[in-house]
């Protein structure tokens, strides 16, 4: 089958030919309906060496925002994943056997030290080909929602789902101000599930003025970038601060712009992963704010990011690539040309 | 000053002129701007005898959803309180010195068997008058907003953001369901800030269409009454069933509507006193489900609610009475034929 | 292999031969150390007929308490589960296909009603038997602990384990209220898990004098049954009443004693299955206290039940019995002649 | 009456006679049964500056660890406060008037730097005196406890106490660990405080052995300083980390190695004033862990304290030093030679 593999450290990735792979035991083998291309692939194929934290050692099939149907399946599993039906897939795999996997927070494996691999996609193979194998207990039933523009739901949308549902304490009730930083494909979907799950007012930002366009038609108040852009935050705020905010670029400035800006007992998570740093001091932290940082999110709450996308709450933009395009969807992602979420879709023309 | 005046047990109040009241040390003199009457007022004069549980001793003058303006302070009063400046008056008063009312919740004061009176209009005189002393931490700054159709936010929105701000963690997330039934005063103010708090689909009911197609226009789906309601209801959630529900009536037959649609794990809270009970068994009760009741609110959350009013989240439907009309605005809520909320404006013609 | 075997609907149960069973995809065969015998064994074979809600069809090897070493595993299963190594076992078994069952949650699986069975030992073959079949990843590590007396820990310490892990935000702080009705197996244990988790004054009540003297060695005070035993349970919280109730019998006259007893915003969880009920009415009920009812536990929180046992925070008290004693086990369990948890084990004598 | 007196800034206070104050409205004149010397009173008057954030503008009494017994009240002052009974005085004061106010958190308040002083005993007369004056609603009914011993908690035991409170979340369940760094005034009630509210292994370090060895009385495991101290303490913790840690230094090296040794989802709580600083960076954050700052407490948690220390849950180790001896206690404290907490009782020969 054609697929798109992740040959070498710093080497862009191969549209070649690989044997198609078959269901090991508790497994479902899937034929992919989309795979989103996400930035982490880029860091994976272009940024990282050998040894690097992050890093997955080559060669494998990219594509860790998969969707599809389900083909076959391997021994041991149940009859209630059904031949045909379409799937959103988890994708990160932990050990299955410590207190976070068999709650299905993969993500925080407490074996994840010794695992061969990360993910679907990061370290074993992934859902850039026709067909991918993965564990049937990750499968979110997508019933008749279009399971292409899904696909992106794996990261972009389950990412900033984790983040926000974790932080939903610090907005619960009238009067509380969410901000959100970095408005691309994380950033957007964010806006959107801060909308639909809570009533604070959302004030977002970006360099990029058609993006901060784009929140506002989500639902947001925007601010530009700016020396003066804190102050304009807490004047959006009356002065009260940012009772959670979420960082998707995490970069030194980002963070700073979040910190000073939080209210008192305020939330500010970074989610992207931009190496910024930020110093506490307790004469400067707001009482009771703090920054944390999250990582991806767990099978039901993928299960709960389903329900909002059926629910038309989460509206992914996607654009479609063939899988003879799909390095050209990687070309377009490094260049910064891809407006929203570049999906491949194997079975499209 | 005119004053609407509740005279005796099971006799409609007198509209009649009583002496201007003076703020004792921490009270405050309000010029009232708006008075919301109220059902529970109807109980006050019409229903209870003397001794039956909730009966307040009479005279005293009317209306515990009162706004107003600062007049004159009493004694010990902060300068934070600016004569001339708007507010709401959160309603309930306790001992002040027990561990509930220290934090602002008056409601559940545990001192309350040993008070002469229970609020603000209910056993101390209350704003259907032209003044009204209040305790100044009670004072919620309206700032710009307009203070009258304010008024009823002080019981009518209060008791819904109460009840739902304390089973919001049921609801948070996608995929949740909640529902309001009795789509009166405080059922219509409780769909929106469901619909402002939440990304639950709101599913309501009432006999009437009217109220039913308010709720619509205010962000709900709805089901008529009839005897298929429950099925209805769990078809809207797609069988899962209700994660929140707020009985706005409280009648038996509206307990069991929502008891027999809860899911599991969800929380049933009745608010309106219309006497019903429900009868748990191991057996029925959806796992970790439950009925309580709940009762007004505290004075931070008060807070709160101005904040989604001046947001534009909480838009109470008002009728405005002059001073002279107070008794036609009783009369007509006793004939249900006021819409929304009846308030009385002593300002006004 | 020898085995106890539920042959038929109100049939004592049979000591009897059986092959012994092979592990499938992702499943582990277990030796067994330690099967507790449980008074719900008494109503499968004994209370129930075919057709009864909880029954379940025979025939099947009783046990759902099970503590074992790992014989063998079958296709699918980690290199983290060790040949040779103690673990205890999580009984429930659902879809693990569902949102609840993703997240380790099996008791509460959305499609339990499709289920052949309900749990290992209740309608698919347990551990009363030299060897028993389970899922790997329902296995916990017992490291060095004793796995017989651990084996009473998967129902009789789970069970109190997730309703008090439910109901600690009622008790957290100091000045709080647990009341422990039904001091038996899950009683004892439940007082020794409120004992270790929280600050809370525990009282505890039973019929039998030693029981409540075994719960006051593990940090109770108790009242004795009796007309007045509201009253003495109310005057031991100094008026406050109970903050969380675990009513381990769920008669009508304990759910009654606990209902009458509770603290405004209590939480009164009903984990006996002793068909009692009880009435909530607006007026009687103190407000935003509630009663729910609980249902064995999580995955993860046997975990944490066996670091509490690893610990010495959980000390369960164990008859010993070998598998040729295995039925007089039973025969003692009916009688009421088992002091603390009747646990048998195949290796013994 | 006789005082110890901030005079002015970097200043050694003065015992010397002042007017005895009258309660205004609201206020109550309190007979000082305890004021405990505190490290932040040698800041107030030894450290701090004119215009140093945390200077208090002298003259005024010290004392902000006050217990008393009610000698007259002012006007307005409700008959639930007894004449010549023993109240606890909670000390910080706000502006009363704001969302924080209102719920009895004093010390969050939006107006505090618009506040002429911080506390009693801050900027206030405080109760290093025969006697003081305070809001009434401030009070927390002692009982037949002694005042004495129970002066101290006013700050040494709600400050810990707040900021594990608010941490518990973090504790709940088996198989946790907790951190207590610095085991003075504040440590000591501290661990006795997570012993009696949580189950988790405390484990405990300071500098010095007696210290250590009275935390390990208080239920607390120890470690000593040491360049491999987090090691030891991962260690204490079988490598999972700590889930709740409290640093009642605030030092750089104490926050390093507190930060060290957490667990994912930790939170690390920093109480003392160490103007140490800490570096966030998303690579090296254990996710979801993070480290904030935590002030005083609220004056519900103040009824609670009262709560565990007639409970015997918290036992305050006190020096008491009569009205003349008063400069005396801040010299040894100075000097690092008091046992416990300094408390300066007038009544005392």
């Amino acid at each position: 089958m054609r697929a798109v593999v992740f040959e070498d450290y710093q080497t862009f990735p191969a549209l070649t030919d690989v044997e198609a792979p078959e269901p090991g035991p508790g497994e479902v083998l899937l034929k992919v309906a989309g795979a989103g291309a996400c930035h982490s692939d880029v860091s994976v194929y272009h940024t990282f060496e050998k040894g690097s934290p992050g890093a997955q050692k080559p060669p494998f099939v990219l594509g860790h925002e998969n969707s599809g149907w389900v083909e076959r399946v391997g021994t041991g599993v149940s009859e209630r994943i059904k031949i045909g039906a379409a799937y959103l897939v988890y994708g990160p795999i932990g050990c299955q056997h410590c207190r976070q996997c068999v709650q299905g927070k993969d993500t925080y494996c407490e074996n994840a030290a010794t695992m061969p691999y990360q993910a679907v996609g990061l370290g074993r193979d992934g859902g850039m080909a026709e067909y991918v194998t993965v564990l049937a207990h990750h499968l979110v039933p997508l019933g008749d929602a279009d399971p292409v523009s899904a696909a992106p739901l794996a990261d972009a949308g389950l990412t900033p789902y984790h983040a926000i549902k974790r932080a939903l304490p610090h907005l619960q009730g009238g009067g509380r101000y969410a901000l959100a930083i970095g408005l691309g494909g994380l950033g957007q979907i964010g806006v959107q599930i801060l909308r639909a799950l809570t009533g604070a007012t959302i004030i977002a930002t970006d360099l990029r003025a058609d993006a901060r366009e784009q929140a506002e038609a989500n639902g947001a108040v925007t601010v530009p970038d700016g020396d003066d852009q804190v102050e304009q935050i807490l004047e959006k705020t009356h002065g009260r601060g940012i009772d959670a905010a979420f960082d998707f670029v995490g970069a030194g400035s980002t963070i700073a712009t979040a910190a000073g800006a939080m209210a008192q007992g305020g939330a500010l998570s970074v989610v992207g992963i931009g190496s910024g740093t930020h110093e506490f001091s307790f004469f400067t932290n707001p009482y009771e704010s703090y920054v944390t940082n999250t990582y991806w999110g767990t099978v039901s709450e993928l299960w709960e990011v389903v329900d909002m996308y059926r629910a038309g709450q989460i509206r992914p933009q996607v654009e479609r690539y063939g899988m003879e395009q799909a390095l050209e969807a990687y070309r377009r992602l490094e260049a910064g040309e891809v407006n929203g979420r570049a999906v491949v879709v194997p079975g499209q023309g």
